[in-house]
């Protein structure tokens, strides 16, 4: 790369990513045709500017098929950062092509938690190949790293950081960190400890940057810290780092002593993905990975449908009970759908919502009957609304008063069942530490299917419709 | 606060959270006791030692009509961080409470970000009243940050940063940073800029701090960096956040001048709601924002449950086509709203998955053949699952090989149709500009319902059922 001559970076890849921040398709397609073609050289030279983010890209974006030839051509560049960087198919895909003595130099190369991230994946097998390719020291934080559950803070955590005794001053710091040439540059706050490794204080480094070299750290430092259990979930971990707005955290064993320290770059992937995932699970498209083997996908979501098609075969078994009313009135096989149709819309409105605010910590025990009321309230200004339009509708386009009204009211009913289980079925199940996110919808769209059929089918029966 | 004495703060706020960092019901009910009681200074100890964001969390758990009595209790304690924790609506209903005066003594002590996030939100009269209330240097920073379009980098921004020019050394910033009072301290890197102020690298802090005294910055400074456009949307400057991993970043005007900068912790909550947005417009519930009030939440949802009623219609026209053939054989009405659900149901998952995938840059132009042929695959395999359970489960309780063979091969149809419609339509909008989690769903369930009866009822009628 030719930087050093070029100081504004923007002009070298422009001709890589577009407006989005996407690789261009043109650029994609030259890469493989040069490895297609045999053209190695071609190949790396157009990929060597890329970012270890941008290239990752470029792995996930090529077919399946074709990444074992790209992987070969640019096996050079190819390092640590750019495997961190990588969906989990993709390198596994990849990890499978390379020899355990490959991986495990790969592995030396990162932090604990980039390197944890492309062992834990593996079968149990490779993992002890690469394992005993490691030196000790790698190979001891790895392991103790795996022992800690999956998706936990200890998994998450680096274990290379700067920790400093309370005595010291910020001069003894400085000397230190320029002293000591295997210490991690990868930091933005030191931690001072206390003679039994207990974290005490946290500083950042603008502050020892603006204060004289004769000040105990222990003045500087600021005493309240965000501590991180080793063992917490890393979804609550995520949420932490947001609420505190912090950008590093330590890690504490179960006798507070400080074992690691998470980054915020570690988190920001999970708050995006924790958040991103409650529509995924909303809907039972699992993890809603693209780069999933397809059988995988279908297990999953075939799943799910496969309960939806049981809670469907129960409100088809209302619709049944009616059947001799609907064969004298086929109208009312006609418009039975919009009322179920739009309890389901309205009742997913009220599901989103919730489970958002339960996963932010925004409804919590204290406001859940006022939540309770709230969603009542708008269900009744929407269903006295969509009741009123499709009962004047209906009214018009049918001229019949009594089908008009039987609709209208079941519009209500079912709006309001919609807004009621809308809450209280996410907040049931999440007080139950069941994820509301993953079985909330297929309850709430059974009541507001069932009721809407029922209400509907049941009030034209009442009213004499098709009698 | 007694901290000093205390190192392990964990001690200390085990009274008001819990174990999921949620304030205790009982706690928040202590300190509105206390205010309703009149008792000012016992709410005061109690919300002392709270964090600035558990403080704004106790005002969003307060009920709307007791917030101003608690503010008023608590006023010594609301400071700026506090209201830069908060909720809009909650803190816009705050802010009505005080004098412009009250607004401009807590903008000044805060970041221009945080400023402007308090003051974008008043009517333009109070917007002018705290503007004039300011001195000079604030009023300025912030009236420009107000030129920028809304949700852009330049209303991210802080103009709080520390940038220095080529030629100093490691010594030169550091005694800088020591001699300047005025400095901000919220910063993890600083910029080095050229004669006209154009950024030409970046220096974490770790980098300075390791780093002999006479070395140049421009010897330690990081060349590569991601400049932020000031108008980029801030989705945008998440994403790039994200995928680069980025503490803070320099924001440039059009002329490339360095002019603000963005740290991490300003982005975690865009990246956070941004993710989760997804959910909400999916459903269409707007913000989905449980402290907005009513009547706007109403108007939202009202919207979008009217369009819905209007393609609920269509879909229901699609069965009055068939009103005879359902009056002859009212089982098709039973039967008929469990082909059009599952296409739905299908429909949404391969929503969910293709606009997660766009809103994460992990679906481009360059793979969105392969995406729809994946889609498609999932769709057969699912169609083909779900219609041998439908057609076998109808054989055998209804003995009727005819409608089993219609409804299974309905299911197969109407997977594809969801499959298909599940991909073509967001991405369609999406190369359009359409925010495609907004109003693709629409689209979505409209072609699944219909085409769930008209492929149902339609077979049927060609197998002569009803007839």
């Amino acid at each position: 790369m030719s930087t050093s001559e070029l100081p504004d970076i923007e002009v070298e890849t422009e001709t890589e990513l577009d407006e989005d921040d996407h690789l261009r398709p043109e650029f994609i397609r030259a890469v493989l045709d040069a490895v297609a073609d045999g053209n190695d050289e071609e190949a790396r030279s157009l990929v060597e500017p890329l970012h270890p983010a941008d290239l990752a890209d470029l792995f996930e974006l090529t077919p399946g098929e074709q990444r074992a030839a790209l992987a070969r051509a640019v096996a050079s560049l190819l390092d640590a950062d750019v495997f961190a960087e990588m969906n989990d198919y993709v390198r596994e895909d990849l990890i499978d092509a390379l020899e355990p003595h490959e991986i495990a130099d790969l592995a030396a190369e990162l932090d604990t938690d980039d390197a944890v991230a492309i062992i834990e994946d593996m079968d149990e097998d490779e993992q002890r190949a690469v394992l005993r390719a490691l030196d000790p020291d790698d190979r001891a934080a790895i392991e103790e790293a795996l022992s800690y559950p999956e998706e936990s803070a200890g998994r998450l955590m680096q274990r290379e950081l700067i920790a400093v005794p309370e005595h010291w001053t910020v001069g003894d710091v400085i000397t230190y960190l320029r002293g000591h040439e295997e210490l991690t540059t990868d930091f933005w706050e030191i931690f001072v400890v206390d003679p039994s490794h207990r974290p005490v204080g946290t500083c950042a480094l603008s502050w020892i940057l603006r204060t004289p070299h004769w000040v105990p750290v222990a003045d500087v430092m600021a005493r309240e810290q965000t501590l991180i259990p080793v063992d917490m979930d890393q979804e609550e971990v995520a949420l932490r780092f947001q609420k505190y707005a912090l950008i590093s955290a330590a890690v504490t064993d179960g006798g507070g002593r400080l074992v690691g320290m998470i980054t915020v770059d570690d988190v920001v992937h999970i708050i995006q993905q924790e958040a991103g995932e409650d529509v995924l699970r909303l809907s039972g498209a699992g993890e809603g990975d693209i780069n999933e083997p397809i059988r995988l996908t279908v297990r999953t979501r075939l799943t799910w449908l496969v309960v939806n098609l049981g809670t469907a075969m129960v409100a088809a078994s209302v619709v049944g009970l009616f059947q001799g009313t609907i064969s004298r009135f086929a109208l009312l096989a006609v418009l039975m759908p919009i009322v179920s149709g739009m309890g389901g819309n309205a009742g997913t409105q009220t599901l989103a919502v919730v489970v958002r605010a339960l996963a932010t910590n925004q409804l919590t025990s204290s406001n859940t009957t006022r939540m309770i009321v709230r969603e009542l309230r708008i269900a009744a200004a929407n269903g006295l609304s969509l009741g009123l339009l499709i009962g004047v509708g209906t009214f018009v386009v049918f001229g019949n008063r009594d089908l008009s009204l039987v609709i209208a009211l079941a519009m209500v009913i079912n709006n309001l069942v919609a807004g009621l289980a809308g809450v209280v079925v996410p907040v049931t199940l999440d007080r139950f530490r069941v994820d509301p996110a993953v079985s909330s919808a297929v309850f709430v769209t059974t009541l507001t299917d069932t009721m809407g059929f029922f209400a509907f089918l049941g009030l034209a029966s009442l009213a004499g419709l098709g009698a």
